[in-house]
């Protein structure tokens, strides 16, 4: 695997190796100009716009900064992105409601609730109103459930998982046969990027709460995807050396779950937070939106 | 681990060790006897008896043993099966309308397509028409993910893994943190059996054939669950001392898929063929069956 990856080895002044940092907002760039011209072609062609509308409960600071920066992003590549904003006490019905508006309004082509929702709300039921063929977020149980099975195809891949496979592509690595460890099992970025890495023939294996010495595991990984949202929980001695960790933020603070400093100096390739995978997911966002909207207009 | 089996340690005259064969047929007959008390009180109760649609394409003798054996069971306990038999020649409309028939009939409370199907048929279109309600073999989609997804309960798991579960369950296995390697991932038996040892908190690695060295993933595997269809794939020097295999049948010749007499002398318990999973797995269709009957009637 260190092969793939030799064009991009830098080296220090000391001649001590470290990892190549794989650049989220490189990419996130080049595939909203991408989108941006098709956003473009659609219009000028059928008079279209593809519309996101976006479900925002209560009055967390990380869930406001997360939206906002999807929005500009939308208005970037000229995507229409509706935000519903709801209070904090909403009742589960009055967010159902909204959910429900943006099923029916035919100019809304990807819907997103985002997450985590106010602890009094029933996150599942609310996220089964979300109709199958505008989750973008690929969070429904059809859209996983094809994800998982072989030879099926889901409408939307999650975002996230969707990112860390860009960037292992985009630097080149053939993940035929090559082991991967992810580190937590959320619905949002850890099972399904076990399941896209196993489409894409990765021996996967995935770690979480429970499993006891997840170093172990981590460190035969050649790709170590975390998603544990607690800083510097991955140290040096859990990676393998030469391996690639396309990792996510967490949260908030956006601190890397790696412990960077000490893992720049042994893996292969590695992404930085912010600006490892968290711009490209959100690139990702648009491309699902876009994606539905020429599925939904038959333009292709 | 080995201390969940330290009772069920056999010694051989030489002082050999060997490990405790996990009984399937004894456990599918408790299993039934349980199942054929609920039937029978269901009926007593409220009049209904739990239906089984059975759709069977082509001749196939494997496929028509299996189906001979699953309505052999259906009897035993009570559950009225009817097979609807197809022509190897049929169109994919006509297996289509034969499970739509199953989906209408209100006694018919499961409903399986015997698999594989002739070449010439869609399999995910013919599968995608089987009821959610009456999918008691747990291969839709949305059955799929909400088995993968934490949190979500499935109508319906699939009856290989369920009975894999239930064996290594019986024999007193605590799943938490054990590390569980799955051979295979069909959506029959692998797939579904890494995303339900996974709810049950082992950390689970999915091998397959783009897996390089496989047997350096089962090696270090407290459980090793094989789907792979190959006699004698899986080979003493694959498993760690002291694992456990509870295996499945491998296809009309009922042949494991690992090599019984080298296995044996290595591991802390393991499932014969026939007799191992294969009778468990019939178990769990009646289960399911009447699971499926007692949500239908609301009858608990």
């Amino acid at each position: 695997m260190t092969d793939n990856f030799h064009n991009y080895d830098t080296s220090t002044a000391s001649n001590e190796k470290i990892g190549v940092v794989l650049d989220g907002k490189l990419i996130a760039n080049d595939l909203k100009s991408r989108i941006a011209g098709e956003v473009n072609e659609m219009k000028k062609a059928i008079g279209k716009t593809p519309g996101l509308g976006i479900v925002l409960v209560g009055e967390r600071r990380d869930s406001h900064t997360f939206i906002r920066t999807k929005v500009k992003a939308c208005n970037e590549v000229g995507i229409v992105s509706v935000v519903a904003e709801l209070p904090n006490n909403s009742k589960e019905g009055d967010i159902c409601d909204a959910v429900s508006r943006f099923n029916d309004n035919p100019s809304v082509h990807g819907i997103i609730v985002q997450l985590p929702l106010p602890k009094h709300l029933d996150e599942e039921k609310i996220m089964n109103v979300v109709s199958v063929e505008k989750d973008v977020d690929g969070f429904h149980p059809l859209n996983m459930g094809n994800l998982a099975i072989a030879g099926r195809e889901p409408l939307f891949i999650p975002c996230a998982p969707k990112a860390c496979l860009e960037l292992l592509l985009r630097y080149g690595m053939d993940l035929r046969g090559k082991k991967a460890a992810v580190v937590g099992r959320s619905k949002i970025v850890g099972l399904p990027t076990s399941l896209l890495l196993q489409r894409h023939q990765a021996t996967v294996s995935l770690v979480h709460a429970f499993t006891g010495n997840p170093e172990k595991v981590t460190c035969q990984a050649d790709i170590v995807v975390s998603d544990v949202g607690t800083p510097n929980t991955i140290r040096g001695h859990w990676l393998k050396p030469g391996a690639v960790d396309p990792k996510r933020s967490s949260g908030y603070r956006l601190v890397g779950d790696v412990c960077y400093d000490e893992a720049i100096k042994k893996v292969a390739a590695i992404t930085p937070v912010p600006g490892g995978v968290g711009p490209v997911t959100i690139a990702m966002l648009l491309s699902n939106t876009l994606d539905s909207a020429k599925r939904c207009y038959d333009f292709t």
